[in-house]
């Protein structure tokens, strides 16, 4: 598939290099078609990778776009990628609205009554939007058999076709069928990107971002 | 060891008729010392069992009170136990601060920079706050066995020694220190009465309370 991949971070960078391992093409969408970080990813990515503004890389991608943006710009980011582009398709939303401006632990700028995933699909409401893979560290995103036993992620979105075809996706990156929870509506996105405050104490606590949720029944 | 119980709930309940199999006795605390509820649970309980106001109760306590009580009802509970009754003793503060008023599914009158578990500390300086044991269901909270497999359950608090005497009396429960998680001082029960938003969606999707967190290593 062409998928893209919208942030030049290090979870775009993760995400990008692992969607190319999986053999698709990416392009990996940033502010201006000139980022240096954007264009040293594609240097070292190979010939299915490319790159462009947020725009262009909304508009290459087949079905799938994904934002590995930052929280904070996230909506923004979104805005220049334009809704047009991301009209129909189905975007996967890792972005965590975390606040670090008072310094650690950071807060969320959105949690509670509202999320940031609401945010996005409020902002895009002809976008299929889900919530996902924003309760772990972004080697594991699309390759969980880097860890072993059966640790989970969570989906959250309106669209149900739509979960369906990312979960297929899913499957395809090596996540059993039994380790992704649908929790519902994207208004379920509360519940995990308020996980965030947790995640980093146990991150903290343990010293390595290397681990996962599981759910014991 | 004599330990107190406050709140009559389903929690009060599960925590204080799982405290006395291990051999404990158990003060039931709640508003009056005729409240029904504590009367019949003292009634079905055995000798060891007794119920009492929540002053009388936290008075009773030789060193750990456990606070089962509503997140909603806490500190007004916490003012009624009298922080004199309180003061040098381990508080095990249970509660969440879930909020039903807007209807399903509750919000946190609480959380992100500020939790119920640093508002009980300010309440009662002289007195050691644990938060811990909110994270789960409660007839697993002292009886983690009835779980297969390596679930967690977290502490935060502001006193080392508190959180290893704790421990020990965890251990004497069936949890092993390995899957007990210090995250750190009181500041870090945000993280874990933060989980509650997504352990009420898994709960729904899941239909039982009967599942814990794991953490995947």
């Amino acid at each position: 598939m062409k998928i893209s991949v919208l942030g030049t971070g290090m979870v775009g960078n993760a995400i990008g290099t692992r969607l190319l391992a999986l053999g698709h093409e990416v392009m990996m969408g940033s502010r201006t078609a000139t980022n240096e970080k954007a264009k040293a990813w594609v240097a070292s990515a190979g010939n299915k990778a490319s790159n462009g503004t947020y725009e262009t890389a909304a508009a290459f991608a087949d079905k799938f776009v994904i934002n590995c943006g930052n929280g904070q710009h996230t909506l923004d980011i979104l805005k220049q990628a334009g809704a047009s582009n991301l009209k129909g398709k189905i975007l996967i939303d890792i972005a965590n609205p975390l606040d670090f401006s008072e310094g650690m632990p950071p807060f969320l700028s959105v949690c509670n009554k509202d999320s940031l995933g609401e945010q996005v699909q409020k902002l895009l409401p002809e976008t299929k939007v889900i919530k996902s893979l924003n309760t772990l560290n972004c080697n594991f995103m699309l390759n969980p058999a880097l860890l072993a036993g059966d640790h989970v992620i969570f989906m959250s979105g309106n669209d149900d076709a739509a979960k369906g075809e990312y979960l297929a996706f899913l499957n395809t990156c090596g996540w059993k069928s039994t380790q992704v929870f649908d929790l519902g509506d994207i208004k379920t996105a509360r519940g995990t990107e308020m996980l965030l405050p947790v995640w980093l104490s146990i991150y903290q606590k343990l010293g390595t971002p290397n681990f996962n949720f599981g759910i014991v029944k």
